[in-house]
């Protein structure tokens, strides 16, 4: 299945987002899916020959040869490794016109690189954070799950940046349910995955029968009952220490888990450098490297592409996947 | 360093560990450290031969062509899989004898096989658990720690067997400066390693300067500052998710742990075989696979005898280490 190029964001400028674009191109130039990046042209010079296009269906021709750049300027110049909230009004064109062209059907999906959002907020930046921003310009805030995938295990929290204090009173059998009916829905429409959910327990063994805490009779096997009745094949709770073995990920294509650590405790521990972030419940396809700007080391040539690699694979993946389907935007 | 014979208690007799034991004889008998077990021998027919013994002495003459037996008789006959509160004190006075023998030198350490505490507390056993007990054999009730360990990674959960929520409440400063101690020692006696200490935070990135729970600040913090003073080498609050990555892993000797399924998710996604866990605090060295009954699977010959043969060499290593620093008991 063809599918547009997908469209690579900026991200801050003064992080590793230019570099890991240039080395990405290099690495899938030959054989990979095309993609364009979105960004100011200057921040490429010394990592990879580029070709200025206007349109993002001229990126195919292009990408044998230089990375496609749909150019935009930056107001202040750039030293890696030091953010300038003066660049921050580009960092976020960026990412809007990637959702807009991605919406628009003309890229395939939105990869997004990483953002400092302290950085963006001094520059005005109102949302809580870039997931929550591409929910907005979608026009489904609010709905949105991440998703956390390596090639071992996917992930979804249920909970996800508040303290564990929190995320224990926030959680509910409604807010499994609804993040269950996503991972569904993505797993049959992106994933192509038989849709097997595992959910975890909250407390230690599952609570034991309640004896280590009732959440996991009260609020999270009510959820599972709900998902089952609907046709989902949840199963659980699960003791969460034994649900992540290699013999127990076998039965299952995604975890639902109840906070951000028992999620991501395991996808990192299994694989810190191919983990993906996917972003569920939005009309686009929408995946990003799983680390933050690395402003230590932006400019220093050392860091890892291995995950922007594995985010635009999985993007061209899930975009391949639910264009076969008749699902593509 | 020669070490007496390590003592192997029965477990729960209708569990695997009768025949566990035994097959861990068959791995051992060529090149491994001299057990004695103790137990009712009629429990070993079928799976390998054995030798009464009257004093653990004897051990070592036997262990070559036969399991040496401290003999125990059960009242009650043993069906596989069906657990029998008329055995439980014969049960108890396994894991009794073993201590003593340890406590005076005669035998070189304590490993236990699984109990079921359901049935030994229908069978008047009083107390929590089998570290509970073993404290209290030893007089030193209430200053056991575990530690799970495998040949990646080493825990030790601050909390245990509790709910999330009264985990988070039980979390204080004295309660991390104790089991800090506690590891700081085993690290040294026991273990013969470096002692660096690797912290974990109790919320999501550590609390993030507070923006994700204030514990690790108002906490966790003050515990490792302590600690540090006493000249012990612990590091944190660290990001709980990036702290057990294989990279991560080379920066300490074990991992101090705020709640159970923190210390072992990571520990069993790494390697659910050959995890051990060990009492730490104890004036004898105690090891036990990291495993329970399997009643289950009892009898039918499939269980893994990987985590016990692990315990047996962990518990001969620690009590070699012991002994090579004038700390054995």
């Amino acid at each position: 299945m063809t599918i547009p190029p997908l469209a690579l964001t900026m991200g801050d400028p003064a992080g590793v987002g230019p570099e890991l674009a240039a080395r990405a191109w290099h690495a899938l130039r030959d054989t990979g899916q095309p993609f364009v990046w979105i960004g100011d042209p200057l921040l490429l010079d010394g990592h990879a020959p580029y070709g200025i296009v206007h349109e993002p269906g001229h990126a195919d021709a292009v990408f044998a040869s230089a990375l496609p750049v749909l150019p935009l300027t930056l107001p202040a110049p750039v030293t890696p490794g030091t953010p300038d909230p003066a660049n921050g009004a580009a960092v976020v064109e960026s990412i809007a016109r990637a959702v807009e062209l991605t919406l628009l059907g003309r890229t395939g999906a939105v990869v997004t690189a990483p953002i400092a959002k302290s950085v963006l907020r001094a520059g005005g930046f109102q949302h809580p954070g870039h997931t929550e921003y591409l929910a907005d310009l979608c026009g489904v805030a609010g709905q949105e799950w991440m998703m956390l995938a390596s090639p071992q295990l996917r992930v979804v929290p249920v909970t996800i940046h508040v303290s564990l204090r929190d995320a224990i009173a926030a959680l509910s059998t409604d807010l499994i349910v609804r993040a269950g009916r996503a991972l569904a829905r993505a797993l049959h429409e992106d994933l192509g995955a038989s849709g097997r959910i595992a959910v975890a327990g909250l407390n230690p063994h599952a609570g034991e029968e309640g004896l280590m805490g009732v959440e996991d009779q009260t609020i999270v096997a009510p959820a599972i009952a709900i998902l089952r009745a609907e046709g989902i094949a949840a199963f659980g709770p699960l003791p969460p220490d034994t649900m992540f073995t290699e013999a127990a990920r076998r039965r299952y294509d995604a975890a639902l888990c109840m906070y951000h650590d028992q999620a991501l405790i395991p996808l990192k521990t299994l694989d810190m450098a191919h983990g993906v972030n996917v972003t569920l419940g939005l009309p686009i396809v929408r995946t990003s490297p799983d680390h933050g700007t690395a402003f230590d080391i932006a400019g220093t040539g050392r860091a890892d592409p291995s995950s922007l690699i594995a985010a635009l694979h999985m993007a061209r993946d899930m975009a391949a996947t639910r264009a076969a389907q008749g699902h593509i935007k």
